[in-house]
């Protein structure tokens, strides 16, 4: 491409409205533009990347045996309400009208779509697996855009969707997603984890997130020092403090603490450490016939987190989990929410495992402006149902008993879920098995997050001149910088021979030709548009013979003979 | 691409509610699936067709110069308002709320976007000209959506808008468009007519279409037999027939004519011919300072049809065109439109050049069940205002003076605009111009339905027994039919070798490796999915050393010997 021809439309400033890096490089890179909240055109740079990430999900897809197909955008209400999606779904998912009065919206995702058109077009077992997926743009009608195109309304997504009649099939199909993911990401050249995952309101069972980390991310993920272990922090098990509990030591005391209202605060007052203490949360227990909702007492170390996730997933408690009110806590438990401790407590409690394995510990006296010291599990209170309810933290053990757990930030770019029959059985989606019987299918569905992996490439991949793209995913592999083209014959025949052969070998090259460009914003926008490789051609390098050559992640330019540099630049655009 | 992976989602029957045969086919051969109305799935065998155009398309853009970006579906009403569109634009505009209330629309054009993009990045005459393309999906609520894809509600169309400062400049964009459009539709290999058109609602000056040749399009085209002219119907020029108007030789008379009211019945009943009479046709003409609109009547050769396009752009009579109100007539004219007619008609004529160079021809008297024979002009009418209200009609001479005109239906599949200022002026898009001073752009917008030509190819090239794609967009280029592949060791070693070697080297090919398949099934659907080359893989061909080619027009399949058939296939892939 020649810039005399492009609109390069970088920017000097940065946006104020833009929080996060890579949106604000995007926008100054002339990646995206924005129409309206949450909407955005893509520019010519931003889309040239967009399409790359797209080609490299098709090939990866396409092996993987997935067949492509592309579904509407606008879905009528119709099927949605035979999934029972219609009700269930928050205002996100955007429903119109057409002109007829008849309910539409636009699609979030393809699990109604599909289900129908593979029920009525997929009659035997021996027609699977079969599974289809769609690169199309999505919207979601967030109600706080932000951050880019990394949350946006309208957005690029591939969704895949499999369709089996047995575990085993569909495990098989979900591992070979698992795998072309990988290489996807792999391809692309991000740094990325999959993790273990919740499934969400999206439903199913198994589920994995494919994360790139990245400081800014919105997930907490955990990983094993020592295994390929790694999971979301909302998933991660904490497993139970090795050895037995210690015995009993200390007598139980009680102390006056006036006016210390949170665990941090009860702590420093009595001089001990929070680790050493336990806090009590009171929440709604599972509606009993009559619709009551009894209270429960979650009992964590001091200076541990609640999970909810965990929590509300366990028995009794109501998911999704709902703090009690002040108000019911003090007329049925007698004191304010910071006095609150398992020692005496008339409610049914659930200890985390790290929570129960503590001696002579620290809680409230279930009396305001009194804790106990000293207190202990068996002599003072019953710890009778221990459970996992907090989150992991760094440095706790890594749940398959190898290495310790890290924490870092990710987003996540990939989902694959293992549905089971939640559509397939609302929209009645049968085959005949082996035995000629009717079988409700088993669904397997597996997201990837296209244009989010724009923004999450650059956020993982930048510095202070501006976005550093991985070679697979560049705009352009290669800038040519010319100095003085308008004036100098040799600099102008130079980067013409060079951007007509690389060109015709099929590489993306920028040739920066527009003649009264100053070199300064040339090289500064081949920067700050992270084009991999860079060669700067003036009259000066080719008296001496030389082009001076510039990798982008390079801290220094080095000159390259001017006769081998069609050799040098191959080498550098075939093996990085 | 495995058949035994593949949906291939045939069908036997055609569909009751496809009426043209693109839709039929498209059904039969499992290319799309109705989700609603004028709304389908692009199946796995369409998709591949559909692609395969969009590239062509994108590659053709590109050597054209022009830049690839990507808009937004959803765009905010605030730009149509500025437009004027957003009262303008009937219920095609499909409207829709956010969830803020906040008031959108999904896009079936994108001039308001591109040109808000454009006046914001786009700041000097030094940046122009500037062509924009993108290729997306698009949606218009049409009130009675058919034909499947060829006028469906989302579609896939690729939009391209370019901006410059000079008409100069624009026309030569326009003319390079023209060129791009040509090899678009060369490359893909369809019987095509680019044709003078109208410019519509959209505005603007030239246009031209590009039309697809076949019976079941919606439009009449008018070609020369000599020359390259071609004209949309409602636009071509009908000339005034040659020579002088031949001399008065009868007697003017009135005639009975009782209960004869068509010009047809009129001429039966007094034995004569409908080129030897004129019929006279009321409207409106435009409303005076009191807004009171004068009848104006249109008279033309008994057997030619009225152009109401060309009619409603004269001076004088109003746009759109409305025909008088028959109780009108009867009262300011005295008599019913059965029997009007030039002579003694005293309200404003227009009359046809072909109308006006008749001598003795019939007309109504202007009085009840009384026609005239032996009318001339001069002597019994003034035929003052003579311009061109009619369709040419086949036969007629070319308005370029070379050869005459035939009239053949074409489905439109492209349209180039030449828009003026009609929006960079609403939207105030400017850029500084050579001399320093704020000028308004022009600007071009270029459209091409990449999904309607998926059915148009088909309308094009058919058969009983399906679909002939031309090589360039068939889903698959060869089938690969092999003959009991289960049982037999040789049939099965030839095809996977044939289909390895064929696809390493980048062909589609489709191999029909289902175990149960039987011949039948098998050769039908290659067939109907119109598959340019196929190869039947048989144990009886293979003993005596050949195997079966047919290519997809040939009456009957030829022996090709088995050692020669990968040189024989790759030439057909490569010439054909």
């Amino acid at each position: 491409m020649r810039a005399s021809r492009y609109l390069v439309a970088t920017k000097k400033e940065t946006p104020s409205d833009a929080v996060v890096i890579s949106h604000q490089l995007m926008l100054r890179a002339g990646m995206i533009r924005k129409l309206a909240s949450g909407l955005y055109t893509w520019m010519p740079t931003g889309l040239r990347v967009l399409r790359k990430v797209e080609q490299i999900v098709r090939e990866e897809m396409n092996r993987a045996g997935c067949q492509e197909v592309l579904m509407p955008v606008v879905q009528p209400a119709e099927i949605w309400e035979e999934s029972g999606r219609w009700q269930q779904y928050g205002p996100e998912l955007l429903r119109l009208q057409d002109r007829h009065n008849n309910p539409f919206c636009l699609g979030p995702t393809h699990e109604e779509v599909i289900t129908d058109l593979i029920r009525n077009e997929i009659s035997s077992y021996r027609q699977l697996p079969a599974n289809f997926y769609q690169i199309q743009t999505k919207f979601r009608d967030e109600i706080r855009p932000r951050f880019g195109v990394m949350r946006a309304r309208e957005f690029t997504m591939k969704d895949a969707y499999s369709f089996h009649t047995t575990q085993d099939c569909l495990q098989q199909t979900y591992d070979q997603m698992h795998t072309a993911y990988c290489k996807v990401f792999d391809r692309i050249g991000l740094d990325y984890r999959p993790v273990l995952a919740d499934t969400g309101s999206i439903g199913g069972s198994t589920s994995h997130e494919f994360h790139v980390l990245a400081e800014s991310g919105e997930d907490d993920i955990a990983f094993s020092s020592e295994s390929r272990y790694a999971a979301n922090v909302e998933l991660a098990e904490a497993i139970a403090p090795a050895g037995e509990r210690p015995a009993p030591a200390a007598e139980l005391a009680e102390v006056h603490t006036p006016g210390q209202k949170t665990i941090a605060d009860v702590c420093a007052f009595l001089g001990e450490e929070a680790a050493g203490s336990v806090k009590s949360l009171i929440v709604l227990g599972e509606a009993d016939e009559e619709g009551q909702q009894p209270l429960v007492a979650l009992i964590l170390r001091g200076d541990h987190e609640l999970n909810e996730l965990k929590a509300e997933k366990l028995p009794g408690i109501a998911s999704p989990l709902e703090f009690a009110p002040e108000a019911r806590i003090a007329e049925e438990l007698g004191c304010g929410i910071g006095s609150l401790g398992p020692i005496g407590l008339q409610i049914p409690m659930v200890i985390d495992r790290s929570a129960a394995h503590l001696a002579d510990f620290t809680c409230g006296a279930n009396k305001d402006d009194y804790h106990y010291t000293g207190a202990n599990w068996g002599r003072d209170a019953e710890a009778q149902r221990i459970e996992d309810i907090r989150n992991v933290e760094a440095g706790d053990p890594s749940p398959d008993g190898k290495g310790t757990l890290e924490i870092k930030r990710g987003i996540e770019v990939g989902h694959i879920f293992q549905l089971g029959d939640k559509y397939s059985k609302a929209l009645n989606a049968s085959v005949l098995n082996e035995q000629g019987k009717d079988t409700i299918m088993t669904m397997g569905c597996y997201g990837i997050g296209v244009s989010r992996i724009v923004a999450a490439a650059i956020e993982q991949n930048h510095d202070d001149a501006g976005i550093i793209w991985p070679q697979a995913i560049a705009p352009f592999q290669l800038a040519l910088v010319p100095i003085n083209i308008q004036k100098s014959d040799a600099v102008r025949e130079k980067c013409e021979a060079l951007y007509e052969q690389l060109t015709a070998a099929g590489y993306d090259v920028l040739l920066m030709d527009e003649p009264k460009a100053r070199l300064g914003v040339m090289l500064a926008d081949t920067e700050l548009m992270g084009i991999p490789h860079r060669l700067v051609i003036g009259d000066r390098g080719l008296e001496k013979g030389t082009v001076e050559y510039k990798g982008r992640r390079d801290a220094e330019s080095t000159d390259v003979a001017a006769g081998d540099v069609e050799a040098f630049i191959l080498e550098k655009l075939n093996n990085q």
